[in-house]
């Protein structure tokens, strides 16, 4: 039993389109060495509405899936109610950050995140090109 | 490094309507106010299967949006399985709730969540009018 | 205030369907009682790509309803992408993984999780039968 450390960076994204998938996981297991704890969590946390995070396989033929299957869900599309108030029409930028998370807990073990083999931490960009910001924050012992 | 405090409220939410959105975010910040911790998260939870959570803008017209895209998803109908079960037909309301999340987790940095500028935590009651209960809980340093 | 403790298990679960739900719970509730922490959060953590976790009701009603509604969602089908890269055509099983969570945090209260009287917590397998990983850790004091 020990003292309990936190510890966090925010990683910058510049992101090129509007929407596209980046992998952060070698970003964020990065902080989590930096942060010096051996045992405890790790919370990824997008600071925005626009841009979603989820844990899954990175493989290009997925991505372009994954990224079909939103658009079935919330069309990239005018008419939505939000879109006279913001004319940038991002309104389905919100609700497909709403289906997936704002952020990822991982256990982290040993000074590494605990992750199965073919879980990356994606972000999920839906309002880009923008500059983004995502704090990782490490908490533990 | 110091030593770990946990400190937590439950919440009472008496909603009106059978679907409705609130936001919650000014009286978690209380909580975490009220909890002394500096440092660490804050996990906001709901403790009922037909209310879910979500963080992202407070606007009246995306939250139309939003209320419509979920009934687009997840339809208020008749006839699904459990409605032969359970009477009030809140199938669509347990559907709902999984698609959004049952815990927000949200970094606490300086006495204070982390959040961007437009992001809220809302409840999404789906089977109201009811009085809910929100288990706030605050863990840090 | 008081030290912090870690401690995890990895649960084995057996699955013997492609698709099919198991409810976690008493094995979750075991974990917190054997690592004597009685406030804190725990950390119910799938170790996959194709294996989702959701908190709700299990009742076999809305349980088959859960399996329609993502069948729906993102139909079990052939003709994705990523199913050119991988025979099994478990595309299907990486959408519905990412509509669901990898992670639930609850939190724990007198050594006990908080839950609501109908929340479980679900393990959805959507590319079994296979052996899988959940790892749960608990946080705290």
């Amino acid at each position: 039993m020990h003292g309990v450390k936190t510890y966090s960076e925010t990683l910058v994204l510049n992101t090129r389109s509007r929407v596209e998938l980046n992998d952060l996981s070698d970003r964020v297991e990065k902080v989590v060495a930096a942060s010096g704890v051996r045992n405890g969590v790790v919370n990824v946390f997008s600071m925005h509405t626009t841009l979603g995070l989820y844990l899954n396989e990175n493989e290009s033929n997925l991505k372009r899936d994954v990224l079909e299957f939103l658009e079935r869900l919330a069309p990239e599309a005018r008419g939505y109610h939000h879109d006279t108030i913001d004319p940038t029409a991002n309104t389905f930028s919100h609700l497909r950050s709403i289906l997936l998370s704002p952020v990822i807990t991982l256990p982290v073990e040993n000074g590494k995140t605990v992750r199965g083999t073919w879980q990356s931490i994606i972000a999920a960009e839906f309002d880009g090109p923008r500059t983004r910001k995502i704090l990782v924050q490490v908490l533990g012992e």
